[in-house]
């Protein structure tokens, strides 16, 4: 099903800020891999991230939140700003004249579309089975990508989502992660797949399971997971008292 | 001595972008007290943070650190982008006729410069003996303030300000800080008034240390405080090699 689009690329300069462009890195972990949304757009044959403009009367926030709705139909998605882009040599998407001609947009605006955008990139963590993504009428499909395999993406998106990758690393740092990505019963070696994807690098399993262990942000259960070929892993879950004090004072606790 | 302002606000529309400004929040420590650098404007007879519009042509980062030349007289400082401030209703600065008038700025460009702007927080954080500030054409001082005095600013710099704050104090979680700040040798006392500073209270003294001293990040050199009335303190200089894997690698260490 495609979901009715309320973008606005008619009139787009009563409706829209100009200049000013928003970009949407949404994460997801699942089957052991991270996992981001993106589109592909009817206009461009590209995928991208879900993206759009901003309303004359919108916080950035509440403009985000819309866009994603909108582009993707996910609902209530905690999304965080994490860094403008501002290159004045940031590449045209290369609008096509006879797809966007298919769209019903008039080529009045193109001038519009084709000015030089800033754009703000925001990114969420999101628990995958609660999304069911859906294109809008811009784009042919809205899938999850392992974030590992992303082909080339339009415009300086390749950009973007390396950054908001970077934003995480730096996360990692200091806070703890993986409440909104796994499920809530996980093995050891799913949680530092999941380190290890975000920092683009393996990691040694027992200084990881020390570390971690040591941060007493996971509890170990009586139970292991069942179902496997040779030993059956201990499973974990977080313990919720502690990861929510971490978020707050850090991982190295509070001066 | 005033320097020469560039800002063009005679013609800003075929200068700078609309909708989007930029303002600096520059810290530095002198005589125990973390300090902020403050304008105050000609048009608004009120302190206000560095700020300045976005050239057609320019990244922000380019933008900011032309403004915060032009405006204070300050070169060559790295700011970091933090936040963009976006709310619809960030209080109209309220230009006064008379004083843009003196200022040579024509009526015709009441209408840009009222309109909504949204608003790039940079901040940094410099050597305060390295800087001379100097107020330009549009303004009548410039200087530093105590943070922990700051009165009323312009606007919703207050705001700035505070997330400015926020944002030293999420680094101060995962990062070591004061290379810039403090000068080469300082006393414990000195580094915790600066983390008290920025975290807005008081911490005990015993803990800091204890803490501090577990990262490595400063040694302990041979010398003490002369001059001082009661117990000559010890003083300490920061370790680069540990200080500077810290930033990459965070405070407790790679993964």
């Amino acid at each position: 099903m495609t979901i009715k689009s309320e973008i606005n690329l008619n009139s787009p300069s009563s409706e829209y800020l100009s200049h000013l462009s928003i970009d949407c890195v949404v994460f997801g972990f699942h089957e052991n891999q991270l996992k981001v949304l993106l589109l592909e757009s009817n206009f461009f044959e590209e995928w991208a991230l879900p993206g759009g403009f901003v309303r004359h009367k919108e916080t950035l926030e509440e403009a985000a939140t819309r866009i994603l709705q909108e582009r993707t139909g996910v609902d209530e998605i905690f999304l965080t700003q994490f860094r403008v882009f501002s290159d004045p040599e940031r590449k045209n998407p290369g609008f096509k004249p006879d797809s966007m001609q298919k769209a019903g947009i008039s080529m009045e605006n193109f001038d519009w579309l084709n000015q030089r955008f800033l754009s703000v990139g925001f990114y969420a963590l999101i628990e995958f089975s609660k999304v069911n993504p859906q294109p809008d009428l811009y784009s042919s499909k809205c899938e999850w990508k392992n974030v590992e395999e992303v082909c080339s993406l339009m415009m300086d998106h390749n950009e973007i989502l390396e950054a908001a990758l970077e934003t995480l690393r730096l996360q990692l740092r200091y806070q703890p992660i993986g409440y909104n990505l796994l499920p809530e019963k996980f093995t050891m070696p799913e949680l530092q797949k999941l380190y290890e994807t975000i920092l683009g690098r393996e990691l040694d399993r027992r200084n990881f399971q020390r570390k971690i262990l040591s941060y007493k942000i996971v509890k170990r259960l009586p139970e292991r997971r069942t179902g496997v070929a040779y030993k059956a892993p201990y499973l974990y879950s977080f313990d919720l008292d502690v990861y929510n004090r971490a978020l707050t004072d850090g991982l190295s606790g509070d001066w």
